[in-house]
C-alpha cells in the first residue's frame, strides 16, 4: 500500500504523519514541488520584522527528521505534471510516474495576482515563500527604501503594515474594496480605520490597483510594493483529474475529506471546509484548518473512518498593535449570510487598572429568531486570543446566550475580571434578544 | 412590596442592582453590618503590595452611587440580628425591625479561626476587610517586619507569598494538609511547591498549626503572622430562623436560589451551589460565582423565573509568578469524588519563542467509561486563564473529546500556537481514551 500527498506544508505533512502514526508499513511518499517543506509561513513577516533571526527559525521539522525518524520518503523539487486517477499515479514533471493506493492533495494556495502593470518591476515583492521573505529582508537591509505601498487588505497587508512602520518605512495600504480582512463587519473596519491612521498608515480603500503608478506614498511614487492580494487555491492539478471543484473555487470534499474521486482526499488551502454556522462549504484558508484536515485526511487514507466536523472560521491578525479576533460570523458578517441578527457590543477593561488593564470590544451576534449565538469579534491590545477562543468553544458547544451570560470563567485581578468582558457582552445580548 | 437584603458585598449589592433593574417599583434595602460595601476583595493582596495604592481604588461603586442612581436603600453598620420568617420582618441589633416581602440572605463567609493558641497578638493579621488591609499594611510600613509565616494554602495565603516575598520579607508557609489550594491534583501541588521553593519561600505541608510558638521563618520566630486558612460560610443568622443548612455546610438553595423558606433566597458565599460535574451541591466560595448567583436570586426576588445552572468552580490564581487554572475535576481530584478517570497532561509553548512564548502545562481529565470530559489543568506564567476557560466553555458545551481536539481555534503568531496547548492535550487524552 503506498499513499501519496503531494504538498509538502501544513496540510501534507500532517496529514503524512499522521497515517503515519496510524500504519507503521504504509509506505508514504510527499512530492514538494518547492525546495522547502513544514514551514511555519505565519511567522514570515516576523523574520521581515528581524525579531525571527533566521528562516531556520521557522522551519518545523526538517526532510531528515521526516525520512529517518518517520520513514516518510519526502522529496523537494518534486513537481506533480498530472494525476492519473485511472491507472492510479502520478506523473512528475520529470517524468517519473509514481503509483498510489490513496491519495491526499495539499497543493495549497498562491498568492493572487490581480491583473496590475508593472507588476514585473524589481520593487515588487510577494510574502508567501522562503525565497519571497530572504529576497524582501534583502531588499530592506541593502537598499534601505523608504516608502512602502502595500496591495491588499488581507491578513499578509495589515501585518506588513506594522512591520514596515517598525523598520522605518512610510507606509499608504491600497484595498480593493472596503472589506479590510475580507469581512463587513463594521465596528472590524472602524478599529482597523483608527489603529492604521494612528500608526500613521495611509489608507486607500475601494481603491483597486491597476498600475503601480497609480501608488503613492507620502506624496511621492514607493520604492518598495508589496503584493498581498489574498490567495487563490491551487485546484488545477485536481480539476485535470477530474477532481470536483465546489462554488467557492476550491476543492469539493465530503466529510472525510475525500473528493468525488474514490481514495483521494484534500486538504489545506486548497480545499473548501463545511462552515458551522452557515452549514455550508466555504473557503477560508488558514493554518490551524490546514494541519487539523490534514489529520483527518491523513487518517482516512491509512484507513481509519474520521470526520473533520467543519470551522468556524476562527482568527486573530495582530495590526500595528491591536489584536483583532473573529469565530463564527458577527455582525454585517452575518447578515451576509441571510442571517436575520441582534448584536450587542461592549468595551470593557480586560484586568484590573492596576495590572495594566486594557480596554477591549467584544461583539456578539445571536440569530434574532432563535436567539442561536452565531459568532464574536474581539478587538484589543491584551486578550483577545483569549475571549475569541471562549466564544469560539461556545459556539462549538452550541451555548445559548444564557448559559454564555452565566459561564463560569476564571478570575483574579492579574489575570481577568470578575464579569469577563465576553460575559457582559453575553448580557447585552440576552436583554437585546428579550 | 419591600426587598431586603443581607450583606452588601458581591452577592447582595448584585442581587439589590439586578432586583431594581427588573421592577423600578420595589422597594430596596440593604443591610451591611460592616462600615463599607462594594468593594473587591480580592484586590487587597495587591493593595498590600502597594500596586493598589488606595483602598478606594477598590470600591466598586459608592453608598451614594446606590442611593441616588438606583435608589437602593444601602446601610452600613447595619448588623441583623434575626429573621423572623413567620412575620416577614429582620431585627436588627440596635432593636430596629423591618420588614420584608421578598428576603436574599447574601452574608459571605468568614476566616476560618483554627484553635491556635496566640492568635491575638498584635503580630496577627487577616486579610478580609478593609480594615484588615489598612491594618497590615501600616504595620508592613511602619514596623519594617522581616520574617513573615502565613497559616494557611488556599489563594490568599498563596497570593500573600508573592506579594510579602516583593516586600523583601523571608516568607514560611504553613498549610495543615497537603492539599494547597484545597485540590488533591499532584501536578498541581508539584508546580505550587517548585515555585514556591524557587521564589525562596519555606512550604511546611501536613503541619496543622496549634501555637504561634511552632512557627519559625528563617529559623527564627516570625515577626509577622497572616491567618489565611480558609473560609467559613456565615450561616447562623440563616439556621436560627429555620433556614436549611447543607451538607457542605453552607445554606441549601433550590435552582432558582430560593431557599426553603419560601420568598427567602441565599446567594454567594454563604451558600452552596450545583457543581456540574459531580451533579451534588458543593461550597467554593469565589466572587465570580457570588456575583452570578446574586443576579439570579436578585431577579427572582424581584419576581422572574431565573435559573443559576451551578458551577465548574473554575479559578485561577498567580503564585509567584506562575498562573495556576483549574475547571472542573482535573487528575486525583476526580478521582477523590468517585470518577474512574483517565489524563492527559503535556507541556508546551502558548506561542512562539520569537514572541517570548512561555511554557505551559495543561492537564485533561476524562471518565474513563464514556470519555466524558471531566475538568483541566492549567499551569504556566502566560496565557493560563486564556486556555482554563477554553476548557470551561468546552466543559460547559459538553464537549466530547474529539470535538475539543477538533476546536477551531484562533492562531496568530504574536498571540498563540498552531495548535494550541488545549488542543494537544486533548490529542493525547482521545489516544488514552481510544
Amino acid at each position: 500500500m503506498r499513499l501519496v500527498v503531494i504538498g509538502g506544508n501544513a496540510a501534507g505533512l500532517s496529514a503524512a504523519a499522521r497515517a503515519r502514526r496510524l500504519d507503521r508499513w504504509l509506505e508514504i511518499v510527499v512530492l514538494e514541488k518547492g525546495p522547502v517543506v513544514s514551514y511555519a509561513a505565519c511567522g514570515l513577516p516576523y523574520y521581515i520584522e528581524g525579531r525571527v533571526r533566521r528562516l531556520e527559525e521557522l522551519q518545523v521539522a526538517s526532510i531528515e527528521e521526516f525520512r529517518t525518524k518517520r520513514r516518510i520518503d519526502v522529496r523537494t523539487g518534486a513537481e506533480v505534471a498530472a494525476i492519473r486517477h485511472a491507472s492510479r499515479e502520478v506523473a512528475l514533471a520529470g517524468g517519473e510516474r509514481i503509483g498510489y493506493d490513496k491519495l491526499v492533495i495539499a497543493t495549497g494556495a498562491r498568492p493572487a495576482r490581480p491583473g496590475i502593470q508593472g507588476r514585473d518591476d524589481p520593487r515588487v515583492f510577494a510574502l508567501q515563500t522562503f525565497a519571497d521573505a530572504e529576497r524582501l529582508r534583502a531588499f530592506l537591509d541593502q537598499r534601505r527604501p523608504r516608502r512602502a505601498a502595500i496591495i491588499g487588505g488581507g491578513y499578509i497587508g495589515l501585518e506588513m503594515t506594522e512591520v514596515l512602520r517598525a523598520r522605518g518605512l512610510h507606509v499608504s495600504l491600497y484595498s480593493a474594496d472596503d472589506r479590510l480582512l475580507g469581512s463587513a463587519n463594521g465596528s472590524l473596519q472602524e478599529a482597523l480605520a483608527r489603529r492604521l491612521e494612528r500608526f500613521g498608515v495611509a489608507l486607500h480603500t475601494n481603491r483597486p490597483v491597476r498600475s503601480l503608478s497609480e501608488l503613492e506614498v507620502d506624496g511621492r511614487e514607493p520604492d518598495l510594493v508589496l503584493l498581498a492580494a489574498g490567495f487563490r487555491p491551487n485546484v488545477e492539478l485536481a480539476a485535470e483529474a477530474g477532481v470536483e471543484i465546489g462554488r467557492t473555487g476550491a476543492i469539493r470534499v465530503d466529510e472525510r475529506l475525500e473528493t468525488n474521486l474514490t481514495g483521494v482526499y484534500a486538504a489545506g488551502d486548497c480545499a473548501e471546509a463545511l462552515h458551522k454556522i452557515t452549514g455550508r462549504p466555504a473557503y477560508i484558508p488558514l493554518g490551524t484548518t490546514a494541519n487539523k484536515m490534514g489529520r483527518v485526511a491523513g487518517a482516512n487514507a491509512a484507513g481509519r473512518r474520521e470526520r473533520f466536523p467543519g470551522v468556524l472560521g476562527t482568527s486573530i491578525v495582530r495590526v500595528c498593535g491591536l489584536g483583532v479576533g473573529m469565530t463564527g460570523l458577527a455582525g454585517e458578517d452575518a447578515r451576509a449570510e441571510g442571517f436575520d441578527t441582534v448584536s450587542a457590543r461592549i468595551e470593557a477593561l480586560e484586568r484590573a487598572e492596576y495590572f495594566w488593564g486594557a480596554k477591549i470590544t467584544v461583539e456578539l451576534t445571536a440569530e434574532r429568531r432563535t436567539g442561536r449565538l452565531l459568532g464574536g469579534l474581539v478587538i484589543g491590545e491584551r486578550g483577545v486570543a483569549h475571549r475569541t477562543n471562549v466564544i469560539a468553544a461556545a459556539l462549538e458547544g452550541g451555548l445559548g446566550v444564557e448559559e454564555l451570560e452565566m459561564l463560569d470563567l476564571a478570575y483574579t485581578p492579574p489575570y481577568a475580571r470578575v464579569w469577563d468582558p465576553v460575559l457582559i457582552a453575553a448580557q447585552q445580548l440576552r436583554k437585546l434578544l428579550s
